[in-house]
């Protein structure tokens, strides 16, 4: 495999280098064929370097950075005073093609902001969109955009969302004539908002795009599409909504049982139940899918959970790796092209 | 306890009579000081009453209908041809004095339509709203609107969802200053959309409302506010993917083990290890919290799932009977001038 260099913001998120430090070892040892950029500020870095295998050492290189951007300062403000940051730096690593990709657990909307003014979006594209890869119950995959790097979305951005969507589902997923809907409150071709009714007629004419039409929120992880399109209000609060159900259920059937005194063989028999079910939903743990890709740059920036852990910040870094490798931003303008240039003669 | 007296749609839903007679011999026998009138085509009705016990079919009364409205048929067109159906005249027996409350589990659309039209919005209401009472993780619950009533909303309806859901806390309830909270993307003043922006500064003047600032999805569940206020369209899709969510665990844990040849014990320990998880996570299953209230209407109309069972639309004729009991529209109506009044002063 080709050689991939990405940068990854060592400073971001609620634990910073401790989290980001370890995940970038252990991305490291899986893929062979990666180098990693940390950026941050050496002090906090180094000292979690000492004890780890100098192989995999040799293969990142500290970056050092002057200032970090915290999580909770407002993105007009935090893209001021952005200079000599570790985010803005790991993207300007992007932008002057040092790496591939860049990774970051920081505050989102200035990692949106930053990256729309360094790395640029794609002709044809108005907005960015925040996407993810959510796991379903057939245990396939599905791509959800907007998460939220827009409040509103028009019918126009929405196509665009389709399409960077159906994109991701083919060269990522590796799914063939993904399957794409809009996420609306009815089925019915009248239901909904405006937006959503104007983006469904052009995307039904466009052949480039297999569209299935409207699914409504229970349909979530079902799997019936392989690509959900909705506003970033909307994607926002759904996802989040569906994680905070995922995790209620997670912790309450951890906490089954606890508190109680119990005989030994009802403790095994409790822990091997858990276990059992951690198996069959271990795989909706928001934990397994962290890292949304902002689609629609000329490089590829993908924003980890804020609260990350080491396993989590660790997939946000492979998704990185993927959509660079996979050339996600260039097949993106392609698509793009074709389906544009379509619309505008029809 | 005064008697009430309640209209029934026996012909919406899926399953028609087949399951809200049932229901209303069910809620009958429950309540002894409630009547119903049960409105549809008698012959489908008669049959399924031969059997009951007399003492409660003494309490009922059949109201004959000619049409009963599809599921599946426009707004436009039902409210059109809605002379003479169960839906209709269930909600004409409402508006005349006859029934203190009404609850249809058909056409979604229709139903809000009449409502509108028969039963007429309170003064300061522009748009009725769905709202509907979430069990949480604390064992409390939560009122949510609106669940899709109106697509959009701008900041005074969202203003009056949560006069009418602070209402409805404190009366039904019974909580005291019950919490409100919008729903938004972030906790932060500045984020989200203009209209809950506007709402939010409104809400926070307000002295009657104890607003306590945004929530974000994955809170929905969490028992942090008591009231949760939406537009329609993100209310709808946040109820249905939580829904959709909590459905897929419990059928998934149904299912464990299902499919495989297992020796008796373990068969009986799975059973055993099933109804264990049931009483855990049984209140959560949405059949459990059937029916969402028209609020901000001169009435009380109770909107059930169309799938409903038994036990499901039976849950809907009970929050018919609080609400009506409670007083819910004449509370809200009070409460309503209070806040108008106020802030046309400010």
């Amino acid at each position: 495999m080709t050689r991939l260099t990405l940068a990854v913001d060592a400073m971001g998120g609620d634990f910073g280098p401790r989290v980001t430090v370890p995940s970038a070892l252990q991305a490291l040892a899986s893929h062979s064929h990666l180098d990693l950029l940390l950026v941050g500020i050496p002090d906090t870095i180094t000292p979690l370097l000492a004890k780890a295998d100098p192989f995999l050492v040799g293969r990142l290189q500290v970056i050092p950075a002057e200032s970090v951007i915290a999580s909770d300062v407002r993105t007009s403000q935090a893209i001021r005073n952005s200079r000599g940051s570790s985010m803005r730096i790991a993207l300007e690593l992007v932008k002057e093609g040092r790496a591939q990709a860049c990774v970051s657990a920081g505050n989102t909307g200035a990692l949106m902001g930053l990256a729309k003014l360094l790395i640029k979006p794609l002709d044809g594209i108005e907005r960015p969109a925040l996407m993810t890869v959510l796991p379903h119950q057939q245990r396939g995959k599905t791509v959800v955009l907007d998460l939220g790097a827009n409040v509103d979305s028009d019918s126009d951005m929405l196509v665009q969302f389709a399409v960077m969507g159906a994109v991701m589902a083919e060269e990522v997923l590796g799914t063939d004539r993904p399957r794409v809907a809009l996420l609306n409150i009815g089925q019915e071709e009248t239901k909904g908002l405006e937006s959503i009714r104007a983006a469904a007629s052009v995307l039904k004419a466009a052949e480039e795009i297999n569209f299935i039409g409207y699914m409504e929120g229970n349909d979530l992880l079902t799997g019936k599409t392989d690509v959900l399109v909705c506003d970033g209000f909307v994607g926002n609060v759904t996802l989040k909504t569906m994680e905070g159900v995922v995790r209620m259920f997670l912790s309450l059937l951890k906490s089954s049982g606890e508190g109680k005194k119990r005989s030994w063989w009802l403790m095994l028999l409790g822990r091997w139940i858990q276990k059992r079910l951690a198996q069959r939903f271990g795989h909706l743990n928001p934990d397994q899918y962290n890292g949304a890709c902002l689609l629609g740059l000329r490089g590829t920036v993908i924003k980890s959970h804020g609260a990350a852990n080491q396993r989590a910040f660790a997939v946000a870094i492979e998704q990185a790796e993927q959509a660079a490798r996979r050339l996600v931003p260039e097949r993106i303008a392609a698509r793009l092209d074709a389906v544009l240039a379509r619309s505008d003669k029809a």
